[in-house]
């Protein structure tokens, strides 16, 4: 049994709130547990210096954790001068995801911009900032077709992404912070709608890990991100 | 008549939500009309380098929007890698107000730290900060008393900030985003709950103002700030 | 009786020498008392990136202090490589402030540059930075006319300023900086020529202000503006 | 056939060097074909704040591309004034991977920083990285018992790091720059002496893959893997 | 004949002006023709950590230039968050040449902060820096002596510095900035009292320069030298 | 008898390999004796701002230590977030020692950037990187000429560097780490092949130097600079 009562393959109570705040073009609130985050896309008509004139777009991500989302304050990033490097592991990750969710030539030369703030942090906010802004970039997406700033839809399908990790040799899913901070291994995966693999990033923190329990991972991890996005489409009135 | 249908002395509707989220020791949403910000308060137990050992505490604020608060989206500060004129101005404004509601020797060596997160921008971010972080500090003051870690009850009285402006020689009572950059002039004000004042930020954006007008202002913010400390008590179950 | 033996209405000796440095447009030193205030203004034939070809030109200011013009060394803001709190609230008043002074649309597509670089300080460094910096402002309009780079003449009039404040329930005009030290509120107020306010920036230091002593500061920094006005004109032969 | 004529499941040639520079307790250059990074182990006998006090130690990492080390020059990071998040990725991984080398309560209060520096990039820097940087842990080591700094060996035994993708939909072994910048997917494993995972990082480039994909790059590793830790035993001469 | 009238062994009017400002141990305004530099000397009651506990004190300087104190203003130091290369060069070659005036172990744990700002810049602000810097040194080294706070005096004697130049194929005395901006060589020479040597520092800025072009500026800067600890031991009534 | 055995007058063995790694169009390890210096010469088809349309080329240099070059580790400065006022004197110095080698009109609209990076330091790094860097700079420049991108050659000649000092009151050539610590007077010298000086930088470390000790530095840096330059003709085939 585990510590808030789970069983080994359950996800935590996963609740996607859209159109959350006003102004962005997408904006979700996502929780996984007691793990809240405010997850916007917003629509800039450019793009980075870098593809310039190049006839295609952009997604790119931050990531932020209010001060006082954990369980004692951590340091302010903008005080401080500098992100951690943890936060730009994160955000780096983030990125990278949602552009695979998008064709980025038939987004043309649009720059969405996802910012992922963590409002309470309960563990896994990498992945269900993930698997919110997927639903917050579908509706920015839209209101640039509806906008026909687009002509084509750039949208490949959904992602989503889960921790799996291993507890006491046994795999679990969906890390609570508790779970997470104890754990011998923490897995995250990002997949497809269609069941395949976009990121895998484990870490062994106490023990390495054998195939065995990568592959036990990799299943739980599976039928987990299946079901988050199934809450998706739910959220997407799909 | 205003543009969001209010009387000329007439606050937003505000709402004070206590324990938004789990682990700081105050927190509290604050909405003044579609402007909501996340006002924690943090308690440390230790003083900063140049108060250690002079037996007193300190309360400090940071303050920050989330990129998408506002219309468009803003830099993240993070990421930038410092903290914008206006947002440091903003947070020594928000320090001062709050150490005016605290006797700093009964606080003992103890630090609160506030953390004023704007989630929606519509106008007067800084008068709801005030006006939130408040109340979050009264709870984080009230758990050290119940965890006996200080003596007496520090708290000298609550606060509370508004928005005064001139829009068209009128003058306007909590100004949204629209009427603020709009109007002839801009005054913050901060208040005790004996009606005396804390802090007064008069600007001229677009013309001089007058004595009558500055007169006319204070009257009107007076007003406002009694509305608001009444809102602060009924949160506050006083 | 005050500290220096002044009157409770009484400004500092107030010295106002121009062309102080030879190469910039306006250049001069001001002094309120000990507080020796080095103010430039320098022409910068372009404008700011958000005002490109909108055919008006901007005027801003920077201050800082020498790291010995106080009474014990402080760091020097270039080695620690950021500015101050306090220091960016300072020159975004004075920019704004100075802003008051101008037509922007008269001034065309020029910036004008104000530094106010602190020699030595005793109190009242922002508004000496003020009240100096418009002298170097007219000067630096009156090259820009000579040159013939505009045709109009931008200036609306003059802006001064001066602190006042609450010493032992009595208002004071001009604080040196032990009243400034150990004052209950401390008002910045600058006004213009025509005796209307651009900026009123009160702090209760010690204990909140009333309305009666709100006015009392404001009557007092009314008056103490129309001298230094006064010594500003004569600096300029007017 | 691959871009260099090797077989897909076949190393780049692979040369270790120990005692490269003179004055580290560890320096390797390690080469993987035409990448070449210097991975040196520096003895400090203290530990970071975090740790003080808990008589045990720390190994920790920072990584650095010469600025020409790649075909088209870089920017330096120390004159940017700031790492990459691609380094700082890079430096926690390496760190994490090499902590699992150790028994930290068994090092005593020491810490051991890692240095790896390419010289010259042609893929792969980030597992040649740990794979050079193990063999120079294990020197270090060796002069603190060497010291009688330590009493027990704090070895748990060798780690080794290899990257593999899928090119073409057909999986290889230790990607060069060429085949690195074209494959769909890359993957990067890091494994212990005794055949278990302590990280694996895998990211979809072009477009996702699938389970029988990720468990066929995982098998060459395990393979690649047991190669390089034969080489690092012979380099030890163990 | 020189640009300014000079002739070519010919220093500028040098002023050396003690007591300028009130709060410094030292403070001294140097002109060098219309080269203006403030240095003061502020004394700090202990020493820099590497210095902790050896009983020898320490002495250190920075530099820095009003923004419009050029023809053309510079951006602000503070501003832009760094110091450039020639200012930290600068700053560390006054250094450098103050500590030669000083038996540090005589001053004890104290250090002496010199600020040499340049108020108005025509060429030799680093010379002018070290000639006034050295007078500010002996005010606050006579400061530590009169407060009975170091018994020995740690003075070993005055040092001075000029610059001179190959210009014309000719040698130059103290170099004004046109002529410093147009010669072929400038070297900056610091001597003691004694007549040695503390600082040779030698640019060919636009062709290489003899032997015998060395000797000559060495000959010219020893003359120079003199005459300026002759006007330093004026300013100092020695 | 020097420490390592040398005569007064004897440089350390002298190595320079070309082609040292693949990419950079000049490649060079240059080696004084235990000192190895990494110096790299990369060619960008463009000018910096201050340069644009003047139909001129630029060469520069930028200047780093790996962090455990040295017998104990440095700092990182990249991680540090600045480089140190030492590393900005020396990049300064050693561009603008080999800009005297270069006719910039004859280069054209490109930029030459020098990368010198310590591999290994005892002692003379600066002066090993410019002599190192002016063979790189010869390697990039022929790159030039034979892709047509220039018509004319550029060089002027080659330029090389060593380090003199006094020590024990002899003068010493070439000076390693533990005689550079421990030296009196550390001048170091930049000279063309024509026997003429570029930089003269002599700093007395403990006591001031005499005239004629200059002159016994001088004739000593001359001597080792002709056979420096003499071992570059040899590494270039000349």
């Amino acid at each position: 049994m585990r510590i808030d009562q789970r069983a080994l393959d359950q996800l935590r109570d996963i609740k996607i709130t859209r159109n959350y705040t006003r102004y962005a073009e997408g904006s979700v609130l996502i929780e996984f547990g007691h793990t809240k985050v405010l997850c916007t896309a917003s629509i800039d008509h450019s793009v980075p210096r870098f593809l310039k004139g190049q006839g295609q777009g952009w997604v790119t991500a931050e990531y932020g954790m209010l001060p006082r989302s954990t369980h004692t304050r951590s340091d302010r990033e903008a005080a401080r001068g500098k992100q951690s490097g943890r936060t730009q592991e994160i955000q780096r990750l983030i990125g990278r995801s949602l552009r695979a969710m998008i064709d980025l030539k038939k987004l043309g030369e649009h720059t969405i911009n996802i910012d992922c703030d963590v409002i309470q942090a309960d563990g896994g906010t990498r992945t269900a900032s993930i698997t919110g802004a997927a639903v917050a970039l579908v509706d920015a997406v839209n209101v640039l077709i509806e906008q026909k700033k687009i002509k084509q839809d750039p949208l490949k399908g959904l992602i989503a992404a889960v921790s799996v990790g291993i507890f006491q040799d046994q795999a679990l899913l969906d890390l609570c912070y508790e779970e997470d901070s104890n754990c011998q291994t923490d897995l995250n995966v990002v997949m497809t709608q269609a069941g395949e693999f976009i990121e895998i990033q484990g870490t062994a923190e106490d023990k390495p890990f054998t195939r065995e329990q990568c592959n036990s991972m990799l299943q739980l991890a599976e039928q987990g991100i299946k079901e988050l996005i199934q809450k998706q489409k739910t959220a997407l009135d799909w």
